[in-house]
């Protein structure tokens, strides 16, 4: 449509960014544990037996494990009792070989999350789902940060160097992605818009940021043509769709279109979701390096 | 400059609103002492001899007084330890007659301001500092919530009705009115932009909001002609400034020029600030009566 929109984006390779910071981590973890005598440890509990949450569980084990780091697996019936998770999250928290828990969400019907998010160790809460964590971030002081947009952060750092004084568009809210970028997004002195369902004129609060970062999971509902030119565009929705009889992921941008405007976007698959998984191990080193009254090493 | 612009804003009378809050306030810390057999109490420390502060904190109490609450008044000396000050606050938590506590601050050099509100009773925080009542905050959780920005809510719902779907901006980002105001107003389904020091096109922005939230203490720094047409503006800056040799306390928002544009303004003073100390009441009730497991009142 327009004229000067023969920009052809940069795609943020998330993937092979994730791969470079996992190297970093695997040094930063052998390094932990020969001061410390043990290797970091992150622990994963899953309730129940969800197909897809068994496979995030096992494929973070996976990654705990080839990066030098110690895993646990706690497996909890589905039939299992607020009590018997609320006591596990005790043991957790009283091993001092555990630097990370991650609960597993969501939890099967019946089980109260936020009173087992609350009952965590803030310390090794490398989800970054507890209030005070949320309330650190707000409130400017070290604590761990959700892993989704503490990923997207670090591929716009590297794709911008940097952020000061640029206009974001965060779009969703969500406590787990929306909510902690637009914190992380502000503390990069970005002027940040916090959009949402309820929003008027998207298109056109769209077409006036420097930085996109959708998070909503409604497939390529940002069009190519809100983009601003030069933008850089982070995709953080995952919508599963089915086209030409195959199931294909799709992100909440049409990736095709915005790629004529943007100058860096992120693909999906490909872009955030490999941080994500890598940011879970950053937080259990960081959480380690703090608990054992280390310095954490800088791995940017 | 705009032949539109004659309209003439509504001034939002926060003195007027303040007092009629205070009234319903009374009554409801009657009813419950009536009920808990003892009346809210509200705890204020104060270190030092700040000629402000102990303006500020004697007021506080005053006003406690005057609805029926139990005002507990702590001064310790310029010279105090942080230990005294955390021993204090400890005896405070301990102490079930005291709803709230509030450390008036700053505190004199040498003390750590952040370790003594991290101190503080999560549930006894009425000023709504605490990284975990920050965190509720964000996370959508009954807490405590900031007193200025909570107060500048009131002032916009009671004079705007739903803010379902308005563009506001809030200018400043601290971590007693900026951001929690964002927050609320988030919570309020606005859609919100948080600008700041390092903002780009400031009157842009600002000319595209239907709600103005500033918070900065730079005097009279918005300029009148900013303001979209038919906004409502809330100026939480106070700056004093000499003018014809006599000292006068002005907003952060040129009000004269603003009244022809905005559709509401709260003036400086008589505004913001009478809210600010109702609201510390407000959460002294609120606090008051979740600590004694009955509900909290609705006073709106
Ligand atoms: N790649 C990864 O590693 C990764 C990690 C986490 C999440 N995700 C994906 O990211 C997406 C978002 O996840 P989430 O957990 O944040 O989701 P969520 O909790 O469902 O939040 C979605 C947000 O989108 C907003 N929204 C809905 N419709 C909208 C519209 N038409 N216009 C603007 N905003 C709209 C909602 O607004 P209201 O608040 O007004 O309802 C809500 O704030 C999902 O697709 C999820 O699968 C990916
Ligand atoms: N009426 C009341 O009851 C009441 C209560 C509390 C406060 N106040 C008043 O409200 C004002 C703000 O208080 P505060 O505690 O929030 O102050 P603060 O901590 O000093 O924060 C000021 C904020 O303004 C921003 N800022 C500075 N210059 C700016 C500019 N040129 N353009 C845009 N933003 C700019 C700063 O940005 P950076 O973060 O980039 O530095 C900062 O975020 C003060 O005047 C204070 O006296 C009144």
């Amino acid at each position: 449509m327009n004229a000067a929109a023969n920009v052809t984006a940069k795609v943020i390779d998330g993937r092979a960014f994730a791969d470079r910071l996992g190297t970093r981590i695997a040094v930063a973890a052998r390094d932990f544990a020969a001061r410390a005598g043990r290797a970091p440890g992150l622990a994963v509990v899953l309730v129940g037996t969800d197909p897809a949450s068994e496979v995030y569980v096992r494929s973070k084990g996976r990654m705990a494990r080839k990066l030098g780091m110690e895993s646990f697996e706690h497996v909890l019936p589905e039939t299992a009792s607020q009590d018997q998770l609320m006591a596990l999250v005790a043991r957790l928290n009283a091993d001092a070989a555990v630097d990370g828990i991650l609960v597993q969400l969501p939890l099967p019907k019946g089980l109260d999350s936020l009173a087992v998010i609350e009952a965590i160790d803030p310390a090794k809460d490398v989800d970054g789902l507890h209030p005070i964590n949320a309330g650190y971030l707000a409130s400017g002081l070290p604590g761990l940060v959700s892993c989704t947009p503490y990923g997207c952060l670090m591929l716009l750092r590297d794709s911008l160097g940097s952020l000061a004084g640029l206009d974001a568009i965060v779009v969703g809210r969500s406590i787990l992605v929306g909510k902690p970028m637009a914190q992380l997004l502000l503390a990069e002195n970005c002027t940040v818009t916090m959009a949402h369902s309820r929003t008027q004129d998207l298109p056109g609060k769209i077409g006036r940021a420097d930085i996109v970062v959708a998070a909503v999971g409604a497939p390529e509902m940002i069009r190519g043509d809100w983009i601003k030119l030069g933008a850089t565009v982070i995709d953080v929705g995952t919508s599963r769709v089915e086209q030409g009889g195959k199931m294909r992921l799709v992100g909440d941008v049409d990736f095709a279109g915005a790629s004529l405007r943007a100058r860096a976007i992120t693909p999906v698959p490909g872009g955030v979701g490999p941080m994500t998984i890598m940011t879970l191990m950053h937080n259990t080193l960081i959480a380690a390096h703090r608990r054992a009254g280390m310095p954490v090493p800088n791995l940017s």
